[in-house]
């Protein structure tokens, strides 16, 4: 199923989104906002929530589907819309809880994050934690409708653009063409350029994910391009997903160049790219230690990432160039000797 | 997607089911027979749980999905499958676990009771239950295979034959033609009938899924008859739904003959069958009260059951002839006066 997109400028009305509709919104957008919090009193059922991984924890999920089942008590089963508002962790919960309510209900997403506008709300993953492994238990649900608010997105702090940088450029490399020529061009990424090419970066997302929407070919796995080691350093640094990313594409169009899967000239260029200048500026110099009990934890976290097989191999995704990536098995060993060498590396350049 | 059907007089080996296979199974099974026991034991991932309403309840699902998760943590996803051996209960629970671990895995259905072989295993639904709500969380999720292995379902108290007979007489009334001619000429049911129509009654069910498999056009509603009072009499007189399936089809083809949607000369044809003395041969003198806290009772029962309209109405099937139901909207009042008159009529008759 094809999700179909409305950009507009301000909320849509209650009424366009359905007639019995449950609004799951991060109740932070309330405090941020007047006018937010104005419009979703028009829903007559709403279920605020707490964003973040503690929302979608399994344990907790109980104590929210019995509130949630009581408040759409009256609901006819045929009518009823879930609409998502929220970042990543807000649609992969209240996508979840839409997929099987009553056996599934609508669906429709109002991402209020960057991360969320251009990848997680697209292409139908739902999920809830385990324990403490991450997107255990999920549903391939997408949504009928997803509404991209400029006035909700421009209402994040600004530094947010960085974050939802990381998401944009990857999808932009997988891409190529013009998205990633228009994009590169860019000295500085901020919320008026996001939004800028919110439209093609989804349109990008969306032409891998129709080729294999529920993973099973093996060709939506292009999206993790970034994400292997990207992971690493989100859970060892303690860094936000997006900005994670950035150093993950870093890494894995480096890893690219050693390898010769791209050329130094294709290195070369893209490297001069205006963008560039604003990926690689924040200090990259801290993230990789080479300490042993370092690389042991590295090697822990790149395991419990990966697709379970017997072996310690990962399918890493490397670049020839934009639009043109590169799916190759690699050991785990041979990823933390490239997180050394690059380490090694850039004390020397610092 | 149509589930295909195995039907063998043995228990399949492990590795025809699949490379990785989590056995979500009824432990009563293991206990009841050794040579179960020991067959069990050739699959490496397994997970034996109580049978029952309690296995379905939302509150209980943490601890188990915690179990399976690390159960299944060197299991590849893409492999995965859980077969799932049980009755109903067992597989709404197994099938919802299959169709939400890891975004989805493969599922395999082993009925080891009538309910389930010849209704419940069938048409993709799972469920949760929600607090005191029945099935209002699960998903569309059809079997790839469904194993009906004579052996387990022989081993089965005989007594339960008069339960499966419940929904076995439903799908031949729906279906009507040679089905319904050749089970209505069984004057006993046994095991043996009941495996006999086994194929015919899972295809006639089959027909009706196919044409509305998620429930949106409304025809697969037929699959209800016999089972609004039904509901009523499983609830309140505290009797095996089987069973209660069975009363709750005599009150549909009498009240389809009281509204004259049925002929009286169909009516008496169809009595004079074989089966309807088996049908009607158990006590239902006591099972309908006309006190007024029983009604309210019924009353509230009615309303809990149907899919939520804002009208006291629900879509009652009634019966033409075999192979010929007819859908109408009935007040829930219109269902207690039915009830008060079967029951006096009862009365008199007996």
């Amino acid at each position: 199923m094809k999700s179909s997109l409305v950009f507009a400028h301000n909320f849509p009305k209650a009424k366009d989104i359905g007639d019995e509709v449950l609004v799951i919104y991060d109740q932070i957008l309330a405090k941020r906002s007047k006018d937010f919090q104005k419009w979703i009193q028009s829903f007559p059922l709403s279920y605020p929530v707490s964003a973040g991984e503690e929302l979608k924890s399994v344990a907790a999920f109980p104590k929210h589907i019995s509130s949630i089942v009581k408040i759409c008590e009256n609901a006819s089963s045929r009518k009823l819309k879930v609409l998502a508002i929220g970042g990543g962790s807000v649609g992969d919960f209240a996508g979840f809880v839409a997929s099987i309510l009553k056996r599934g209900v609508g669906l429709v997403h109002m991402p209020s994050t960057w991360l969320a506008a251009i990848d997680s709300a697209h292409g139908g993953k739902t999920a809830l934690n385990v324990g403490g492994a991450k997107n255990q238990i999920g549903t391939f649900y997408p949504a009928e409708k997803i509404f991209l608010v400029k006035k909700l997105l421009l209402a994040q702090p600004a530094v947010r653009s960085f974050e939802g940088f990381g998401e944009l450029l990857k999808i932009s490399i997988i891409q190529g063409g013009v998205l990633w020529k228009q994009l590169s061009q860019n000295r500085e990424i901020t919320h008026d350029v996001l939004w800028k090419h919110l439209k093609a970066a989804i349109e990008a997302k969306n032409r891998v994910v129709q080729k294999d929407p529920e993973e099973k070919s093996g060709h939506r796995h292009l999206l993790n391009l970034g994400h292997t080691v990207g992971h690493v350093f989100e859970a060892d640094g303690q860094i936000p997903h997006g900005v994670a990313i950035n150093y993950g594409l870093s890494f894995a169009l480096q890893w690219s160049l050693e390898k010769k899967i791209m050329s130094q000239s294709v290195y070369n260029k893209m490297m001069s790219a205006a963008v560039m200048g604003y990926l690689l500026s924040p200090h990259r110099d801290q993230l990789i230690s080479t300490s042993p009990s370092k690389i042991k934890k590295y090697r822990s976290l790149l395991l419990s990432d990966k697709k379970k097989t017997q072996t310690e191999t990962v399918r890493f995704i490397f670049v020839k160039a934009p639009g043109q990536c590169v799916i190759q098995e690699v050991g785990v060993d041979d990823i933390l000797n490239e997180m050394c060498r690059q380490a090694e590396e850039e004390d020397i350049d610092g």
